[in-house]
């Protein structure tokens, strides 16, 4: 029996299937070396005096995945919220990042960042860092100390940044990224590089050639933002005019998505059919970030449509586009969203249900990880305890309610208890 | 000097207009007899000696406005969330409501409420209760022990109700209403009676009559709801095919607005011009309560034009339409919803910004309690003092980025302080 052999006792909730929520009350989920053994009425007799931590009373999910934030825009959140996209990021993400040249700033502002992602319910998320080698490094230390398991990356950008923020060529680009790849071989446990174009304005062609060429040869996944605001789609119509849509620009350079190039592209709110199709055939993880399309108001994506199309797609908190780090935010913002698009935009694609924003924010998301985001045997045991304590009601609430009012009111307070991997956080 | 004459050492904010954020540092508040003194840079003479409270690093302001409410559903808050509201109401509500029979029930679920709004940054509100009147005596009893300045209204309703939620008659209804009236006469300093109307479809042409010859007997504001979704909008104009437009059902009962009916109508999410054109010319106030629009998918509300007519206007939690009784997330929703509406619907109205929202939730809807929520002079005194000592950042922030910090991120942990009309709550 290995170390990390034991059982959680409590009411486990996990998502079966988009629709589908499993429930079980008093029961006994199992974490076998590192990987979830089920979950269980009565403690199998193989299982019998493993080590049992005894939540009853409170609900255990699988941990939630945050499939899209920039590290260095936390500083920020929930300030400077009045412009549109290209001005928002001139005027508060560009200067901010521009900081991130300085690695003490940048140590101080990380560790601010990774305490807070740590204290969340989230387990899995992948991160935009800076241009800056060693500032990304600094904030992969800080990230790989929490327990987390997550992607980062440096961020690529050799046009259209400002003075301060903006690589000098694409062979320099390059260069740094490959130097950051390199050090990053073999030093980390729990977070891993992932190549990280900015977005189209920002990577020259030059660049994009530099970055298939390391993606090929590190086999790096890629991470990416793709139609997001009106504005920013028509400057890329521009900028890539041969380009049939906004996807393609990313697809020439073999960038996006496909078996051997795990892709997540963030926001996804204006596409195209044909770029819906090349999404789906590519295998895209969408990242959808409700918070950031509205604070920024590019609009709402047809997050209904790409569920049918069965489009892998998970949640993203988009800090600092989004304001609120937390994915049960996003969960409600996802419903939201989807109501108001069905009464002002579209009656044809139904709002989204609790259950599937569940289900995007845990196995949707988490799948980008591997088997991760639910407690199904042989997934990684990632899992989350919510106590409702501060939540009194005055009659009995089934489990499901207290699910939905833990992912509608609940905050950090709420989390006891958190697991990665089969390793306990707290 | 009065007992009630102190001063308080902070950050002080307030809206002077719609537009335009007061704030002064190192900033002495004085409080005199209950109302403000105003906002001095070093205390003034007549003022030497007073008792100060130093918080000094914290921000203060007025206090919230929530100008719709309704406690009874506050049990389900953030649950029940896949209806529109007239299926909401049957499945949720109602029943819900029709628990209030039971005095026992009410005062523990009320109990749960009332703290819960106290220890908020909410000073004023104007509150639903249900139809019961020994329930809302209840209510009224515990709202007048916090210390708050509430409404609070014993609900019309004398069909289309339920079997065990509906009055059974007109007069039975209006008798149950006046015994009410009469037993909260000279019993509370804090909390006052308003009627009631739930809505037209809940209200006969018998009843509003009862209730309007009962507004002008006891002199009652009126608060009740307007045009907050399709399928209600269309079943009001079934109900009454000879009124011109919604609001013209409340007002041939003389129950909306004017200078001795002071009134709040909720929600106004899709009104005609010509009831905009009564809304503006009777001084009716406008509730805005977009987290519930969004949640029942009503629509959202054209609220830069109700600024811009000068329609009196404020914000509400429409709990348990909304899920969060914080008005803090009412603004937050209030910008992020003007942000949809501009980019879906009408590009004509700009986006709200953090100021009106700010606005519409201490001075906008404050003065529906008089002359409240403002730090002018002689304004009543209502105070919140916020604390961001969880909310770290590694550069120092100004003043106005704090406030929308705390709008966008704060919860119960950062209120440290509150003061209605002079008297400290904590």
């Amino acid at each position: 029996m290995n170390k990390k052999t034991f059982a959680l006792k409590g009411t486990v909730c996990y998502s079966e299937t988009p629709n589908r929520l499993f429930v079980m009350e008093d029961a006994y989920l199992v974490c076998d070396n590192g990987l979830s053994a089920g979950v269980f009425p009565v403690l199998p007799e193989k299982y019998q005096g493993i080590p049992c931590r005894d939540v009853s009373g409170c609900l255990i999910i699988p941990g939630l995945t945050d499939l899209h934030l920039h590290a260095p825009q936390y500083r920020f959140r929930g300030t400077g919220m009045d412009l549109e996209l290209l001005d928002w990021l001139n005027t508060y993400a560009f200067p901010e990042e521009a900081r991130y040249s300085d690695p003490e700033y940048a140590f101080r502002a990380y560790s601010i960042f990774t305490e807070d992602l740590k204290r969340s319910a989230t387990t899995r998320a992948s991160i935009f860092a800076t241009l800056h080698g060693q500032a990304t490094e600094l904030l992969m230390d800080l990230l790989e100390a929490t327990g987390l398991k997550t992607f980062a990356g440096k961020v690529n950008m050799d046009r259209n940044g400002s003075p301060d923020l903006q690589e000098e060529s694409a062979a320099a680009s390059a260069r740094d990224t490959a130097r950051w790849i390199e050090n990053c071989a073999g030093k980390y446990r729990n977070v891993k590089p992932i190549l990280t174009p900015r977005f189209i304005p920002s990577c020259s062609d030059a660049l994009m050639d530099e970055l298939s060429a390391l993606q090929k040869a590190y086999r790096l996944p890629v991470q990416s933002h793709l139609s997001e605001n009106l504005g920013e789609i028509a400057w890329v119509k521009e900028l890539c005019p041969d380009a049939r849509f906004y996807g393609e620009a990313y697809d020439r350079f073999g960038l996006f998505g496909g078996k051997d190039c795990p892709t997540i592209m963030a926001h996804c709110v204006h596409c195209t059919d044909e770029e819906i199709a090349l999404l789906k055939e590519r295998g895209v993880f969408i990242a959808h970030c409700p918070q950031s399309n509205t604070n920024l108001a590019s609009g709402i994506a047809p997050v209904r449509r790409y569920l049918a199309e069965g489009i892998p797609m998970g949640l993203g908190s988009d800090i600092a586009g989004g304001s609120s780090l937390s994915v049960f935010r996003a969960m409600t913002d996802a419903v939201q969203a989807s109501k108001l698009r069905w009464r002002l935009l579209d009656d044809t694609l139904a709002p989204l249900t609790l259950e599937e924003a569940f289900y995007m924010a845990t196995l949707g998301g988490g799948s980008f990880f591997g088997k991760v985001g639910s407690f199904e045997e042989g997934y990684e045991f990632d899992a989350v305890i919510l106590d409702d304590f501060n939540l009194p009601c005055p009659l009995p609430l089934t489990s499901k309610e207290r699910l939905e009012r833990l992912v509608y009111l609940s905050d950090d307070r709420n989390i006891t208890g958190k697991y990665v991997f089969g390793n306990m956080l707290f």
